[in-house]
């Protein structure tokens, strides 16, 4: 079954896409129709993919017999000189040739002739594309990943450095109870944790072979298609021919996780905008980050979070894209899927993007002549306590104190209500009511109260598992520590 | 409070952006910042708008006093000059001045000094981006609401020619009932009218001038801000500065009704793809629109339907992308805002291509040596036709005829059901069922039944407003064709 | 054509469904079937609009003697007991029915017999389903439009009480310029107002009658559904029987306005979370909008503001599945469209209640006693006028004092932010810096720079159309009085 | 700590719910903001959940010595008897009580006095609620994952009966190649099994105490958490309490797949209506799925798939919702969150019932006189084989035939579309041209050509992994078999 290679190409049918097609065709596509249809201008990103899925494909083809050794060091070298020429931006992309798979085609037949013709056996654009896709993400969710990683150390880094910090804890916005700076960051090390978590789930469907599939029948050639799933470090190979082709479960996966994450950054820049605003004053982040006013002489806004709030909803809009996009289709290929590509790049991009700004503006910056990474979030902890004690942030405190005493919680309750309503007559926080007033809503009450009334007395005393106490949040930055060394 | 131009500027704070903002700033931005912060790259569009809301406000301050006469004369040729820049493609956009504003401002600035620097006063970047893009934006919804008109144009030119073809209308894809494929396109028509008409209601509310509200308080200059408006075509002046800056319901309005047309152009999609198939064989689009594939050898592929129908989704998204930028926003303006821009531009973009292909898709393009369009459509109307035969698309004219010979609809329509079953069982039309078959369901059917069992009889009967009886479709496209003109 | 009315009725095929659709069917449905397809309780609430539809249908179908009078006569006599039937609570909603059509007809049938069978002459349940569901769209457009009214008033009345007081106006959540709270509620008011001219819009294209289209084609009886438009107060009738019954945009657009409102809805939450906010103390809710905490004896929690936030999502939720929902359906009507209602009846109470509560919220209940509303919001103005001395919030104003003393206006703003950062340094606001410091950054600075800087001489000056000076704002108030008088 | 158990009830501050909250509120709420607020009417269905999360909860602060063993036992009766109350209908559910939790908790001290108040002690309703929805969902993704398995199983049972049978397999919906129908269907495992694995893994996150938390700090009393989570058969703990009370990761995860899994249902479904439309004939669904018109007697319309592809928007919808309802939600909790729960409840209402009718609808019930499943889908065969000969499917076996001849794959490709083209122009198949045409397009095509010209020839030749030919198809049937037992 194996052909030799002729040295003298015969004429290269993709120079221009419709001789790729057939000889079905009676009119060229208007320039228009090339536009909207072709894919090159935003596909050709995948070109490492490309030739990477083309290389596992010809080798495996060499070794089956399907094409000759010759054939196959042909297309090694041809995909050599392209890479070259890739690199070096001497590479012409033409938009008659519609997608990167048929430009990086039509060059490797130009250079090493037939042999380039036989690289497309046993398989079609409709398997390569979704290889290459694959491969793609798989190397992006690596990235994403690593900078996932990256973001959790800044936040634990940064953490760490205010395990005392109290800050006032909200529900509903309104003062609840007093909770550890640090404590706070690391509910986000949580979020960005799962993210994570969620990527590797992602990664593991998305790294499994449709290539041998072909247009949607599988092949008639006896390839070998474990042997390139293996080459290309594949988990597994697309059982299904048809659901290879047309699935694309795997792009919406990747940009549900990646929604999830923006939400999660959404939530934390409303934080860092909140907390930067002048009624909180609780932080500030470096000068690089903000950006002033045209108008407005004062002003230093903090344009990265507000802009990363806002990106959240261009990738959640991909999302829905995506869905919107596979919504109905039958099977198998449909060239609706070519749609996939921009929302998964844009979100790729911006994801990579925030995360890679969000690691250094909460973590800083390493300066290289000391060794120790500035300009982080820095923190006006004065601001913090003050506003903690706003809000009666320890009337728990004083309703779990009855309890110990033997009253039942909802008693306890009720009574501290009638304490913190005399206290907001008076203006002043229930760690300044005198004893004798405490006592007039419970005798139990006793001159050791006021511990609990107080913020660090109120930290300290949440100290079972995931709870506030400065030795909880200690315990888990090691874990933290641990698992991210 | 006119001033002089100076004739020498001093130095300009727009050279660096950080200058443009204040004295306050201690630290330059990286270059992922500013990548990450600017906008330069795609709001540079706007460039024409930018310009034109600039000679507005500047004229207007000059007749107003604020700036002097020879100061608007120096801005309105620096203007000139910097329009011949961009437009001979010699203009240097700079990422370190950030947006499309800050550098035509800085450029005008290098150009005519002084008079450039008094160019901004009594208006702020956050008024100035909101004039912009309505500017641009009721540019663009002129030019859909043209191809709305053209696509409409298309449509009723190809129903026009085809009121007189059967068509099987579908109710759940089942056979239903005959149809005028002309009717069937002028459906079409109706939602791309209503597409047509949103658009004039969004353009209302798009059309409205938020310049003068200055950062979010309005300004401390004698500003006319109507006269503003009527330089520029506006219809009126956003009453409310705050809402002024940080309103985006335009740009959500618009998306909405995008996502609305899109909807139905992937209905119109979902058709001409299935009309294709080769279980239908109703028609045929000009090769120039479909492509082939790489593998098999015989395909002509619907590629711009499907395509469209696709990138339904990515206008949907953008939509999405929009709302979730503005869910939660406190006023007034917010960074997050920047995000409305490429969902926005890449939302008209899409749809003015869809237009523009789906009016030569569907009517052809006009051959300049005959005067006659060419290439749309074409319709086997034989396929059509022996279709329409497959399903008792007539059954409800029997159940009909029997209703006019006195029998309640219900009782009609059941003995019309088993009528059915015995022409099912014997693998018949019911027009093929001899008379004395058809007696048996109901004494009262004779020899004129089979009148109203032909397709035929059955579309002409059809002959009440909006009905697809050829004199009905007729009567619709003398409307259209009258509005249209 | 007219028929006499047979006293006694035959047997009811709409006793049961099956039999309702015809005798081709082997086999009853299973009760997930059922309640999977059936739409009966939930679409029971369009009772009175289906009824409304089928009184004009028939009152048409006599006028054109398609059916005898005796026969529309008992349509209405047994129209009316149905009506009294379910005004009772006594009517029998039947599951096997499958909607409230077949529930509506089968009773009539029960009560008038062989008239009753009449009715569904020249319609169909296409048709039908969507005159009842534009009908009762109308209405409930009537009531939103009604309750954005009163919204409105509450917004002016409150607006008009607090023109002088004066909050921080905030861009990027930073301290801007100080505006008047009014002018702040005023901003809203804008917002409110253009919901209820684009409902205004949308109802235009509600209010069009499907009726008539029968199943998809039209019918064969000589209808004047022109006459039937009318009688229900319709403003026209759908041109195209295919279109009419497919059609869906009116629910969409719906969505879409309701959507933006509640996004708008969103924004005010979120201020109102905010100011309620210890770090605020801007201003309160009654407490009967608010909650407390089963473990926190100290909290009252905005959650009325709260849940209204998440409540906007539910409404975007319901945009995007009735996007999801139309996108790619070929024509004519599909089973998928009976998925159009339950998102459109959440999306209007979740919008009514919203309002309506809104409305009382901000502005209070009127006390019958007194003739005076009571317990509406309630301002802290001294904590907003301490939190605008916060931020340099009257910088603008100086470098307007300097462009009017001659500087270009970039200049002027460089010599603020210089002058702010002098002010930082110290720890002061810019109007307590001595007039020779400020003289220091610019010589023509002099005594009555301290006007400008003051908040009231700041808010003053922004004196022009739509600005926050209060007799801008007043000017507005009277403004909107007048409209929504 | 421990306290002994009162026997006598003291006031019930549950009794309502302002009580239950604090002495803090000076009035109550009105009828509209209750019915707005509360969330009883859904939440109550997760009354198990609560009522076993309590019972772990209590039975872990008795062997912590923070509650006596006698109110530990108190506990147990009291939820006993609410149990059978609740079972037994004549649990009345008051909306003053809010929500499930304070329902219950509030019946429970009217049982056993004290001890019920007792119960609340270290925990919050917002640990409590988030742990109710785990637990309640963790059961509800069983059942979905049992249904997904089921549905695998039908779609097996039917793959392997039609592993012979020959269906067009279409790309673009244009005729590609012979597929067997038994691999098409065979696609549809291979997503539902990604949705299994999907489940799988939003489990594993779901099913995390976050219990122990409290409102949002943790707690002062010394809880055993990982006791807890173990009792309720948890993985883990929640280790950040302001994360385990503000998390609704989960919950937009688990919509992400389930909407993910409708989409897979829309692409089904749609193929089940193109298939069962007349022009393709290629199957029947059993009359129990389908529904008649009301109008035209012969219809018989796939409702079941129909609706089913609608309510791929629903779930769709949902999701946008949920990511919506999170956005920009500063830490904690927040009453937003209470919103999360009606779009889960319905997301998986609408799943189940749509995987157990599609399990019923593709493969059958089971007839327990025979042993043998019944009534689904059934196929034409020779409609499938009709339409496969339609359209070139075998040209690409054509172009196959000419590599292993040592022609390049391109130019195979070019010489097949010539020769398509001379088939269409006289109107016959490739195996209807004679032996000497072919050799015309080429000189090397022999007798043997004609093998692999037939569909029988062209589907036994897709021989490889994941490929159509049956000795694949049955390869996969065993897998899955194996796999799914």
């Amino acid at each position: 079954m194996s052909n030799s290679t002729t040295s003298q190409p015969s004429h290269n049918q993709l120079d221009t896409k419709a001789q790729a097609w057939s000889a079905l065709f009676s009119e060229p596509m208007s320039d228009l129709v090339k536009r909207y249809t072709s894919s090159v201008f935003f596909d050709k990103r995948l070109w490492q993919a490309d030739i990477m899925g083309s290389l596992a494909h010809a080798e495996m083809l060499s070794a089956q017999g399907i094409i000759s050794s010759e054939d196959h060091a042909s297309i090694q070298k041809g995909m050599a000189q392209i890479t070259a020429e890739i690199e070096a931006g001497g590479f012409e992309w033409k938009l008659d040739l519609e997608d990167v798979h048929l430009n990086i085609e039509a060059r490797l037949t130009q250079l090493v002739g037939d042999a380039g013709k036989r690289l497309h056996t046993g398989r079609s654009r409709n398997d390569q594309v979704a290889t290459d896709v694959r491969l793609w993400l798989r190397g992006e969710i690596d990235v994403i990943s690593g900078l996932l990683g990256e973001l959790q150390k800044s936040l634990v880094e940064t953490a760490e450095r205010y395990v005392e910090v109290i800050l006032p804890g909200f529900t509903h916005l309104q003062v609840a109870q007093p909770v550890s700076f640090g404590h706070h960051l690391l509910a986000y090390v949580e979020m960005f944790h799962r993210d994570a978590e969620r990527m590797a789930d992602v990664r593991r469907r998305v790294n499994v072979l449709p290539l041998g599939s072909a247009a949607l029948a599988g092949t008639t050639y006896p390839l070998d298609r474990e042997r390139v799933a293996r080459a290309l470090g594949m988990e597994g190979v697309c059982q299904n021919s048809l659901d290879a082709v047309s699935d694309r479960d795997f792009a919406i996966e990747f940009s549900a996780a990646a929604a999830l994450c923006m939400v999660h950054i959404s939530r934390f820049s409303e934080e860092l905008i909140l907390w930067m605003s002048q009624n909180f004053g609780f932080i500030k982040i470096a000068d690089r980050f903000t950006t002033g006013s045209s108008i407005m002489p004062q002003k230093k806004n903090p344009d990265v979070p507000e802009l990363a709030r806002g990106k959240t909803g261009r990738v959640v809009g991909h999302l829905m894209g995506l869905i919107t996009l596979m919504k109905g289709q039958p099977l198998a290929y449909n060239k609706d899927n070519q749609e996939d590509k921009e929302p998964l790049f844009d979100t790729v991009d911006t994801l990579k993007d925030t995360l890679r700004i969000f690691s250094e503006m909460v973590g800083g910056q390493l300066n290289p002549a000391t060794g120790v990474k500035e300009g982080g979030i820095s923190v006006n902890a004065e601001a913090m306590e003050r506003a903690a004690l706003k809000g009666y942030a320890t009337a728990t405190d004083l309703a779990d104190y009855l309890v110990k005493k033997g009253l039942p919680f909802r008693d306890a309750h009720e009574t501290v209500a009638h304490a913190v309503k005399a206290a907001i007559a008076q203006g002043v926080d229930l760690s300044e009511l005198p004893l004798a007033t405490l006592q007039g809503f419970h005798p139990q009450i006793e001159q050791d109260v006021f511990e609990c009334l107080s913020l660090r007395g109120s930290l300290n005393a949440r100290n079972t598992l995931g709870g506030t106490a400065p030795a909880q949040v200690r315990a888990q930055l090691a874990r933290h520590q641990a698992r991210l060394a």
